[in-house]
């Protein structure tokens, strides 16, 4: 099998730039680990830039959205019972998309699936065979699939497929730099049919902890709170949850909200994570496979976004504008936003969540931090410009 | 000896608000452990808000300051040999007057000599008798002069003391919450009798640590770089200091440095300190009794000077406006802005510095938030009208 670009990884980055080539006249096959059902059932974060709302604009799957996703102007930041609006519009212009993840990977496989481009599922025991040899020839793709060991011979493999898959891997250790930080808490989610509490998200500091009331549409909501990354969801019942959540956001909301039962549950980590440099030879990592935020501001499916614009200009430069030199500055150039984007979860981790070590003078600075907010017109716009997306 | 507002403490915050005191007919004395000459003799920072200026104004102190005090309208922030500039002006169309406080403090001196405005220098054994007490009757300040037990009966006491002063132990420790971060490093200073290599602030961020180059005026020019506090001054030569200076500023200022023999040499430790609250019965802290900053803004003296607005202005409407009940909400209103500034001081010392547990991953996000810095408009708007000084 032959192609110009092997995605690896059948998730909305890898199908997002396997949908954009295929318009470009690019040739490329996406590689995916799970099967179709897998994929689409997986519950993620939903709160689309307009940088990301773009692309999805050129790769032809905005129809869906534009009907079913919720733009969102502004979002709250409480403080107890204090609480602040970052009007996003008012300082940028410009807002988010509510739009569930598993939703645009369904539209991507759809308009994929109607112009003929080509996944494959249920790929195991993926390895790149020499990308860092950089051979005028192009690189391999060996895989097991169908029972079968196949070669996928291409210019170029881009890798998609997350913290946890081969690509980042296939970049011999001496050859990259980690970057960690590990959170000493994670958040415990809980997805619920009641309507949401509030009409925006809802980020809140409490003395129990950070809390966040968000969505996924006017009759499906989804809160969590930090809580200790020991804690079993299974232990937490939903009258607990919702019990926690009701002491931490401000007392005017704790009194509307609608509870009921939970129809998920579960803990993330919190985990910050960049991997330099983002391309080894014919190798280039896209999204979580070289960088993880912590979900704090929702940077992390916009972020692999960035990085899908970023490669797919430098493919189109080499493909279309026959200038392949385009493709040595993609882990430099994508890097640049990957960290201010980092910079931004960070702060707003750090702005919203209690630290197991943080001491009294830290605590006055966080609530300093917020009355901060509230009252100076640059530092919600600064907010603002990062929360609706920083230029590509 | 009997007077409305006795103020212990004959540094510019203590002296600035005897003289708008004595501007707006309240009767205030003055208390000075030390000679006048000593008290001159001190080299403080000089890098003033709008704010304060208007102080001064108001106290009717300006004239010498217009003619020799320097309007600074940017700062430069440089990262190695990466150059940011901040403009004040075109951010908040305001700016800071580079004048030294041994200038302010001399000015103040001067006009309150004309005036007749009372100042008792060589004050001894201060002891504030019965502050808590809140009685009708007003308070009593009892000091060693010229040999003599003294009694001073007021309304109201003003320390002005600053950090080591008496006035803040005079605040029973069970009713008072202090909040402490110590940095663990000082601030090596020289004053030197050369050109400054610039005619803005430079703040620097380097492998090496951070450095500062300021001045006084254009024949004197002020240096620091970053040491372990545990540093001797006096085993740093002027050579060495010169060459570490060098290596942590961008090459252009390095080239164009002049260096001379330094006229002072000094260790500063760096320590965020805050009070609360800043007022107990008839007892009012102003500036650094309650609260410190380290260096790294030039907040420590500006701040002290709000806390001289609030105090004077809550004085106004006590003895203007007949309005005692006015005194009771001073504490809340300064720590609003007190907060903010450490805020302030901590953020740029945590951005320019080098920590000893600073990992790798933190030092991306410092370079990356001085790139977010120099790339997002509102990211300079808020640094800026930070540093010319948040409204009072």
């Amino acid at each position: 099998m032959k192609t110009q670009v092997c995605i690896i990884g059948g998730g909305p980055s890898g199908l997002l730039l396997g949908q954009l080539c295929h318009k470009a006249g690019i040739d490329a096959v996406v590689l995916e680990r799970r099967t179709r059902d897998h994929v689409l059932g997986r519950i993620r974060a939903g709160v689309l830039e307009q940088g990301f709302l773009r692309l999805l604009d050129e790769a032809g799957v905005e129809t869906r959205m534009d009907r079913l996703g919720y733009p969102h102007d502004g979002t709250l930041i409480s403080f107890e019972n204090f609480e602040t609006r970052i009007d996003f519009r008012q300082h940028t212009g410009s807002s988010v998309m509510v739009y569930g993840q598993t939703e645009v990977t369904r539209d991507l496989y759809e308009a994929r699936e109607k112009v003929g481009a080509p996944t494959l599922h249920e790929v195991a025991d993926v390895e790149i065979v020499n990308a860092g040899l950089d051979e005028a020839g192009g690189c391999t793709v060996s895989v097991t699939h169908e029972g079968q060991r196949k070669e996928i011979r291409c210019d170029y493999v881009a890798g998609c497929d997350g913290f946890h898959g081969p690509s980042r891997q296939a970049i011999p250790a001496d050859k990259r730099h980690e970057f960690e930080k590990l959170y000493p808490f994670g958040w415990l989610g809980i997805l619920s049919e009641t309507p949401p509490v509030h009409h925006e998200l809802i980020y809140a500091n409490s003395t129990r902890g950070f809390a966040l009331c968000s969505m996924r549409n006017e009759t499906l909501s989804r809160y969590y709170v930090q809580a200790p990354m020991a804690d079993d969801p299974q232990d937490w019942s939903d009258a607990a949850f919702w019990a926690e959540l009701k002491r931490r956001i401000p007392e005017r909301f704790a009194e509307t909200l609608v509870t009921g039962p939970s129809i998920e549950k579960s803990m993330a980590p919190l985990r910050s994570f960049v991997c330099e440099p983002m391309q080894y030879g014919r190798l280039f990592l896209v999204g979580d496979a070289a960088h993880i935020v912590p979900p704090t501001g929702a940077k992390g499916l916009n972020t692999a976004a960035s990085d899908v614009h970023y490669l797919y200009e430098a493919l189109k430069a080499c493909y279309l504008d026959r200038d392949p030199a385009a493709m040595a500055t993609y882990s430099e150039t994508a890097l640049r936003r990957v960290w201010k984007t980092q910079r931004f979860s960070w702060w707003m981790t750090k702005l919203l969540h209690r630290f197991p070590d943080t001491d009294d003078y830290e605590l006055r600075i966080q609530r300093a931090e917020i009355e901060h907010l509230a009252s100076i017109d640059s530092a919600q716009a600064m907010l603002a410009t990062n929360y609706v997306g920083l230029p590509y």
